[in-house]
């Protein structure tokens, strides 16, 4: 038996915090909860610390801080905010820290645990998008590992265990291709959120969902993808399958393909983060690919997801443009949220920002940050002018 | 840069044969002929002696040893028979043997290699379907490694290096399904040699071909994966996979599945082989997933294919019943290709001798030699006197 891990959770009460809670209530013996950080959602934490006794809680109020103070026994220290979360994320006897946050407010507390020494299974791919070259800098830097928690990223590592590095020919992703792959385009221009967030095969957060319908969720999954395996845009390539079955590829040298598949069920990659290197029941149902009968394979047709083509141009280009990219992304998923812009409005504002953008190269995290907010002012401007392009 | 590999190959004219020396052809650098040996075909060895200049070298007949030796360098070792194979195996500085015989003659100089502490990349299944148990023996006991040449188990291979075995739920093979999957069932029983050969997918020998009609070419990989991984035979299944690009795969217990993909070259499972732990470029041409646009999967129907039934039956029987299965099955295969009895027939045939043998169990060499002695001759008089199950 594996020695019993200690986990910090960044973003307990959302998808991914939740699948990793069931998985931790399955294997009692394997993991502990040692803290929990978390964002509006005071309910479902309460629940959470009243099940797996956590040592340090977080939230994002104060407010909402003050009223769980009250509620939750007097030892459990309880914090708020970027420092709070920053706290959950190095807490001493945590191994290992589930960076799970949506967006940029996790790239803070998760730096800040691999500054501890902890390994991070990460499914905050906003981290690496913003900031891949310092993160894997730290990582290295301090000896820890990051464990994807991605579907396809964990399949990628998964095909790269016990192969060599230096024989990987590409690497590729799969996209399903979301809701409205076969929808002719002009009516693409009129969907509501509601029929944005309906992915076919996997239940998500309402972000990931909006950015799978309009494929940047696999532009930032190229991104994360170059920083995390350390390679070369030019040997990342994305092929549409819609039944989500085969979570990612990569071809070899000798013309031989490693491909890891299963259920649509984030528990899988999320297992594999915690697991590793060993494996362990997961409760996900075995694929039945006789009952599936056929997977399908497509080139994705760039004119058709442009935030594809944008978030390749954004690696290319380096330096402090995918951290721009990122966010006015973020600020456009949300515009179109509040019905502001239509879905595809929401590649034209990442453009237009990204034409306008100075790139700073060799970024500190500080040119990232302000990177980051200029980018955001920018979007969120352009969206309330209705700015010309839109 | 690796040290340079010295191999032998038992069956160097053969198909797997051929593809091994163009891929030696292919790096110079790498691997040195040192042995050969062949079964009839000495203008093609002639050619091979000449190109790659082996110490030693063996052919089947002595006539045939005594025409070679005339026209080949007088340094150069020539031997024939089983004894000849057996000298080619065990050639002091050989680190590799590549066992490709066809059928039943491989198994003593297959076992010659593993006993003089050489590594073998397996092509001659029937090594193992005859004498598994006394093989992995040898193989812990020496120290070797066996290294699979089938596409199949050279795919279940690379799912499981860098995984932990003790993780395995399930190893699948996969399966064309044969030139005659959706042909009516009584058509087939009228199929000639010739069209049982045109294999869909894979350009192989006559005797591999026919099996894969029949689908006992799975059922004998199904008793190789048995004794080549440890694994029991109800954990593993075979799935119909017309296109031959998922070549096998591994659920874990996680439920994640692992699966090796590429195009159906022999030249890919032989080039892993010989360059394991690396890799090294095969000239296969890259896999076009999205060229080839879909992936099937089928449960196997064991009505139409009763071999496959048949094998499983044998693994589970366990002792020489394998080994008389698949001397049952070379006699028939034979008989078919000589047009004496119907591709249908040679389930009956297999079916109706291991019925009546008597198995033992902790077998030795000499009682698995004399099973498949004893099954031959009974299939050979069983065909030649109709007998009634025909």
């Amino acid at each position: 038996m594996a020695l019993v891990k200690n986990l910090s959770i960044l973003g307990s009460t959302g998808s991914i915090g939740q699948s990793t809670l069931e998985l931790v209530k399955r294997h009692p013996d394997r993991f502990k909860i040692v803290g929990l950080a978390a964002g509006r959602n005071i309910k479902l934490l309460m629940e959470q610390i009243e099940e797996f006794k956590p040592r340090v809680v977080s939230v994002l109020n104060e407010d909402d801080r003050r009223v769980l103070k009250r509620e939750i026994p007097g030892d459990i220290e309880c914090l708020h905010g970027v420092e709070g979360a920053r706290n959950v994320a190095v807490i001493d006897e945590a191994n290992i820290v589930v960076s799970a946050f949506v967006g940029a407010p996790g790239l803070t507390p998760t730096l800040s645990a691999i500054k501890a020494g902890k390994d991070v299974a990460l499914a905050n791919k906003e981290v690496l998008v913003m900031a891949g070259r310092i993160v894997m800098e730290e990582v290295k830097k301090n000896g820890v590992r990051i464990l994807p928690v991605d579907s396809e990223h964990s399949a990628i590592f998964q095909s790269i265990e016990g192969h060599r590095r230096e024989d990987i020919r590409k690497v590729i992703l799969t996209a399903s291709g979301g809701p409205f792959l076969y929808m002719p385009r002009d009516k693409v221009r009129e969907v509501t959120p509601e029929e944005a967030m309906a992915h076919p095969n996997w239940k998500m957060g309402k972000k990931i969902s909006i950015d799978s319908a309009t494929l940047m969720n696999k532009g930032l999954e190229v991104i994360e993808a170059r920083w995390l395996f350390d390679i070369q845009p030019y040997r990342i390539a994305v092929y549409i399958h819609p039944q989500s079955i085969v979570h990612s590829m990569v071809e070899y040298i000798d013309g031989s393909m490693m491909a890891q598949m299963g259920t649509a069920d984030m528990k899988g990659p999320i297992a594999y983060a915690l697991s590793y290197p060993e494996r362990m029941d997961s409760g996900i149902i075995p694929l039945d690919l006789c009952g599936i009968g056929r997977l399908e394979f497509m080139e994705p047709d760039i004119d058709r997801f442009p935030c594809l083509r944008l978030a390749f141009d954004a690696i290319k280009e380096g330096g402090t443009m995918t951290t721009v990219m990122n966010a006015v992304d973020e600020v456009a998923v949300e515009a179109f949220l509040r019905r502001e812009i239509s879905l595809t409005d929401i590649p034209v504002v990442i453009d237009a920002v990204m034409q306008i953008h100075d790139i700073r190269k060799d970024s500190s995290l500080e040119d990232i940050l302000d990177a980051d907010r200029w980018a955001r002012d920018t979007a969120f401007e352009m969206i309330k002018s209705r700015h010309r392009v839109l």
